[in-house]
Formats: structure tokens, sequence, C-alpha cells
């Protein structure tokens, strides 16, 4: 999670949009120009602002009528896409179902935590019975998606919420990925009682048949704005770990991470295959860098990326001041949903919701990452020797910067 | 330079719509938007897209009339904006105005040589007084200016275009500064004479007295699609060099390297505040990537980047293969134009014309690039000394990558 101290600032107006989201259609950019524009102009638009797959707009497909009439009983958003990858001489394709949840809590912060806990459950519980009715392969559900994103906050008592490895959530989708032979990633509050009760922001990764593959554990920890994550957990020690599991090589790439290039980067030269981002955040100033650093990652490394971010506005019941000088306030602004699938030949999904919770799910032929490597070659054009040792020198303390001054610049002043 | 591969695939479609611009209006993808839909969802729609420079669309400034009648008169794209950052109380703002200048050849390829050069500098030069005029502070050309972009062709001859750092190009261009005061970052095909003929692709730094300050030479070269840059020069040896002007700290990120966040990160490193990424590049590819790299960049590194690709489609003497198995032909396809600015915030600049010649200019406060880092911290949480390690690693030949395997994909089949 992270802020960007400007939660008062647009906020109001914000949220206004999102309470009469229909007023404008507007679930979301797409789905806004979508009805805005003449469908030429649409068309045009969409390649060069989602591009085109395999030289074709992105497909969209139909899913049972099952996954279908959960999103229409229970109100949240449902999309559902293809990308394509050329066929292959030397191999066949290999086509995954993925899924992206994105959700709301469902109780007031000030009921009793089992509840809220209890009441999150039920509801994702109905979302991943959608995924499952649609055979999705891998899921992968939001940041710290058993709990309010409660770290604006500053009290401690929301450590409550956190739970080891093997904890009550994760047993609840033990049996889910069991019953889907789906393989489902969980990014928790974790607690680690085996060092001390030290506390992690930690991705499970559940296999197809109900077993713990591993975690990894968030690597670049927020100090942004009217709070800091560092309150309550510190960076990562888990490295950048890929899983490979019965669908595909994966990795997590866990919120605040997203601005960081090296990050993305570590996982695709462990060969992921698919990196997700769960994360939680909100504002005017990250909602435009929402669609730009999942893309970017996706093209730079060759990868598909799946983004999720949390949906709606979280109540605290102790007001908490921002940094800003502006009043006291009990909410940390709206968690923007909008998320979105992103493709290595530089193409993505039209994001889900601003304002709803959501399932977007997407067939990804993940042939595509090696048939892009080998087209424009990033890997193999990369210097990282260069990289290596320019990184080296720079954490030196004496680090000088390579700098070329103008020498008219320098002239002694007559 | 750069190619997808897929000149002929959709480059009919789009050469249409561009020289039928103005039957959807569409010179950029901006303007078709402001200009189709209504301005309250147009204000939304560019709040998502292109952002918010300290809380506020970005403000459109005017210029003097020279510069706009020249504009007129000479038929090409004419668009300035201002880039705020918060006051500070240490230090003054540092509002520097910097220009980009896209633009198609003069003369056709089959001209001779020196009459293609002196026809490119002389519609350059209107648009260096259209810059002029407009006190513009920070100039940069687009990537090898002085000469079509040939290395599509496999040829070798066009090798004549190339100069040493102190040729024909530079004079004319130093006058030009001098005259105006103004920094001018030109990127040309370098021929190394102190080197046996060494050719490269570099830009060279004047400064605003007419002076050479130092030259940068193409990190990243690409090998992608019908052509190979490798077949006229090879990768930089200049490093990361940032040039320390009267006006700011500025580098040059040449073409292909816009697709290595690495290269990106080392300028930054290095305490780049402006990055400009000279270019040449077409197709259906590579333009849904072009709003996406730029941005990332900006907002990983806390710097603000200027965008260039040139404009039109260059017919050769002689047709050529792109690998592709489709048939000969004589052009390379269309190239795109759409220079932008991208700010550290997160907030770009509508870009240019994607069919005719362009001068953007921007001022700018550079002091958002701090600002930036003060509020986000991207610098202090990037783990440097990891990634210098995991670099390292990937390097060595004998290199494990970080894979954990679902136990039960590695049971023995019964």
């Amino acid at each position: 999670m992270e802020e960007d101290g400007d939660v008062n600032g647009g906020g109001e107006n914000r949220r206004e949009i999102s309470k009469e989201g229909s007023i404008h259609g507007f679930e979301s950019v797409h789905r806004l120009l979508e009805a805005s524009l003449r469908p030429e102009i649409y068309q045009e638009v969409s390649r060069l602002l989602v591009g085109l797959n395999c030289g074709r707009p992105l497909e969209r497909i139909s899913l049972p009528n099952i996954t279908e009439n959960l999103s229409l009983s229970h109100d949240f958003d449902l999309q559902a896409f293809c990308f394509h990858a050329e066929k292959e001489a030397m191999r066949p394709p290999r086509i995954v179902r993925v899924g992206l949840i994105q959700n709301s809590i469902s109780l007031p912060t000030s009921a009793p935590f089992p509840d809220q806990k209890k009441a999150i459950m039920q509801k994702v519980k109905l979302m991943i019975d959608a995924a499952g009715a649609s055979s999705v392969n891998i899921l992968c559900l939001q940041e710290a998606w058993m709990m309010p994103f409660a770290f604006c906050t500053r009290e401690k008592r929301w450590c409550e919420f956190a739970e080891p490895i093997d904890g009550e959530s994760t047993r609840f989708l033990q049996e889910l990925a069991r019953k889907y032979n789906m393989v489902i990633v969980s990014p928790i509050l974790e607690r680690d009682v085996n060092h001390g009760e030290t506390l992690w922001n930690t991705a499970i990764i559940i296999g197809n048949h109900g077993n713990i593959i591993g975690k990894h554990r968030k690597n670049h920890i927020p100090r942004v704005g009217d709070f800091n994550e560092s309150t309550y957990y510190m960076e990562g020690n888990t490295g950048h770990p890929v899983f490979e599991t019965a669908y595909g090589k994966i990795a997590v790439n866990i919120c605040y991470g997203r601005h960081h290039p090296l990050n993305w980067m570590a996982f695709g030269l462990n060969g992921a295959e698919i990196v997700f981002n769960p994360s939680a955040t909100v504002g005017e100033l990250s909602e435009p860098m929402w669609p730009i650093e999942a893309r970017n990652a996706a093209i730079a490394n060759s990868y598909f990326v799946g983004s999720i971010n949390r949906i709606g506005t979280e109540v605290f019941p102790n007001p908490f001041t921002s940094g800003d000088g502006k009043p006291q306030h009990a909410d940390f602004g709206h968690f923007y949903g909008s998320s979105y699938f992103s493709a290595p030949d530089a193409s993505c999904t039209p994001s889900l919701s601003r304002c709803r919770d959501g399932l977007l799910i997407s067939d990804m032929d993940l042939n595509l990452c090696r048939q892009i490597k080998d087209k424009w070659g990033f890997r193999m054009t990369a210097r990282y020797e260069m990289y290596a040792e320019t990184i080296s020198q720079y954490m030196q303390p004496n680090f000088t910067p390579q700098v070329i001054v103008d020498p008219s610049l320098q002239k002694p002043k007559v």
C-alpha cells in the first residue's frame, strides 16, 4: 500500500464521481471512451491506448452462465479476454487462464475483528467460486485481502489480523484450490512466529493440490505521505523467487515494488512468465501512474503482469492526521480498483471498475513471452555487466557521478 | 532507430489515416479525444491519461507571434505547456524552457547527398529560429536528424552522411546556439576519425555559447525485425554521462535505449534532471509502447523526459526485404512523430502530431525532481545492493535462477 499525501485534495471530487459513476457511465476510462466515441474512432484510440495483440484488437471471451450469474446476483464487475501468441512449429501453445480479484471490505472497521475477516472471506469466496466455475488456473487476490488496509492509522491493534503462513486464510484458500484445481496467490499480513512474532507483508503461493508451494515477502516498503508502512513491517528477505506451478512460472511484486524497475527486472531474470502486482493504492497522484508502470514492466521484461488494486473507502474508528497540515480525518481515500492485465507485446486489457468489486479473467498463451524475447532481444542487448558495475559504484559513500560540466560555467568570474 | 517487423502489416492502413488525418481530426490521440468528447468527460479522461501537475490539468502557455507565424507559414505543429512545482522556502524556482523538434526529410532519398543534408538543415533551421524566438533554453533534435534513416536498406553508401563531432552539422548548430543563447542536443551519425573511421550513433551537446560540451554514444543497439542497426555501428562506449549546462543537468538516452530501464536508471544515478530520448521508430507494435516507456522512466527516476520521433515515410531507391517473407519494398513504414514531455509527478504533455513536423515547447521547474524524490523516496527504498548482487550473479554462465518448484510436479510418475 502507498499513498500520495493528497487524500483531502481531490478526494471529495473523486468520490462523488465514483458514487455517481452511472452519470458518466464511468466505471473505467475504456468504458467511458467506448460509450462516448464513434466506433471507428474508438477503434483507433484503442489501438494506441491498449495496443494490438497479434495484429488485432484484444479478443473478449465468454464465460459459463454460472460465472455470469454470480456476477449479476452479487454485483461484481466481470470481464474476460484472451491474449494470443503466434503458432510455433516446435512446441504447442501453452494457454493458461488467469484471474484477478478486487474487492472492498464487507463490514465496518468498528465490527469485531473475527467478524470482519469472516465477512471478507465470505465475499471473496463467491468470486473464487465464479473463477472456479470458469476453470481459472491461477488466481491472485489483492494485497492484505483478509483485512482493512488499516496501516494509515498507525494503530498497532490491527496487527491482530496477522496470520502465520499456514493460518486461517491459507487453510480457507487451500480447500478452494483443491476444489477447483487452481493455483491461488494469497497476499496477507504475515506473523512469523518462528522469528519472534515478526510481521511481514507476504504473498503465499498455494498449489493446485492445496499445497503451500512457498511465500514471497514485499521487497520495497513505502514511506510516503501521511503514513509509513514500515510502522508495521520491514523490507522482505525472500529475494525474487519464481514459483514453478502446474500452470507456469509466476512471481509476485507486491504493491510499492511496482515503482522499482529493478524489482520487476529481478523476477524476470529468474524466469517469471506472469508477475502479479497485488496493490492497495489511492489518490490523485497514483492513479495516472497505474496504467503505466505494470505495462512498462511487461514490455521491458517480456512477461505478463496482473495488476490488482482494492476497492472503496475504508473509514476507521479513530481519526488520524496526514502530516499535510489538513484536518484529521477517518479515511484514507478511495481505492480505485482498475485491475488489469499487461502483455509482453505492449497490449493490455481494459481495466476493471473503479468503484465495484470485480473478477478479471484472461487466457494467455505463455509462448508469447519467448516470442517477444526472440523478436525484440531486450535480454541480449541489455549490457548487464555495465549496470552491475554502475550500481556497485553508486552504492559507495564516495561515489562520484559521471558529470561533464560545461567549461564556461567553471570560468572564474571577472 | 528500431522496427517492429510489421511494416507491411498495418502500414497501409496507418498511412491512409496519416494522409487523411483531417478526416478524423487525427493528429494525436489527445486532440482526437478533445474533439470527440464532452468537455467534462474529456477532463476526467485527461486526468487519468496524462495526469495532473500540482493538482491541476497541465497548463498551456502562449508564445510570441513570430513563433506562431513561423508555425503557420511553414506548416509545422506547435504546442506549448508549463510544468509547475511547489514553491519552496529554501531555494527559488528553477524554470527552464525546453524544446523538441520532430521533422520529416526534405528531398527524395535519390537526390545528391549534399543537397539532401542541406535541405534538412534549412527546414530544421526554421524551427530552431521559432524556438529561439520563444527563448527556448535547451533544444533537442531527433535521432540522426541530418540524414534519412537509411539503416533499413543495409547499403553502406549511407555512411557518407556520417560526420565527426565537429563536422558540418555541428558548426551549423553552434552558430544557432550562440545566436539564441541556447543549449542544443544534436544526435547524428558520427564518424570517429581518430579511431580508424569508426561509426557511432551519437548525441553532441552544444553549450549556449556555441561550445561543444561533450558527446554521448547510443548504449543499446537494436537487432529487430527487417534490419539491424549493428550493420552500421555498435554499442556506445561513453557510459551514462550527465551534462551540466547553464540551464540544468541533462542526459541523452538514444532511441532503443528507452526499452532498457537500467539505461534510464543510470542517467538518473548520475544526477540527470532532464533526459532526452531522440528516436526514429515506426509501426503497429512500437506505437502503443511509445506513451508508456518514457513516462515510466520519468516516474521511476524522478526526472523530466523529452521524447522525440521523426515524421513521415522515407522511400529509398533500391527495394529491400524485411526477413518476414513478404515482398520487397522501398520504405520502412511511417515514422509517427508524437513527441512529448513526461514529468516526474506522472503528468505528461499531449503529444505532437503523428503526421506533421513539429516544435514542442515546455517550461519546467526543475525543482519538481527533488520534490518528487522527497515525497516518494524511490532512491532511498531502492535496495541497490541487492540488485548489484542479483545482476552480478545473473551474468555468470552457471547462473541458477531462484525458482521454487511445486513439489507435486517433481513426484515420480507412477
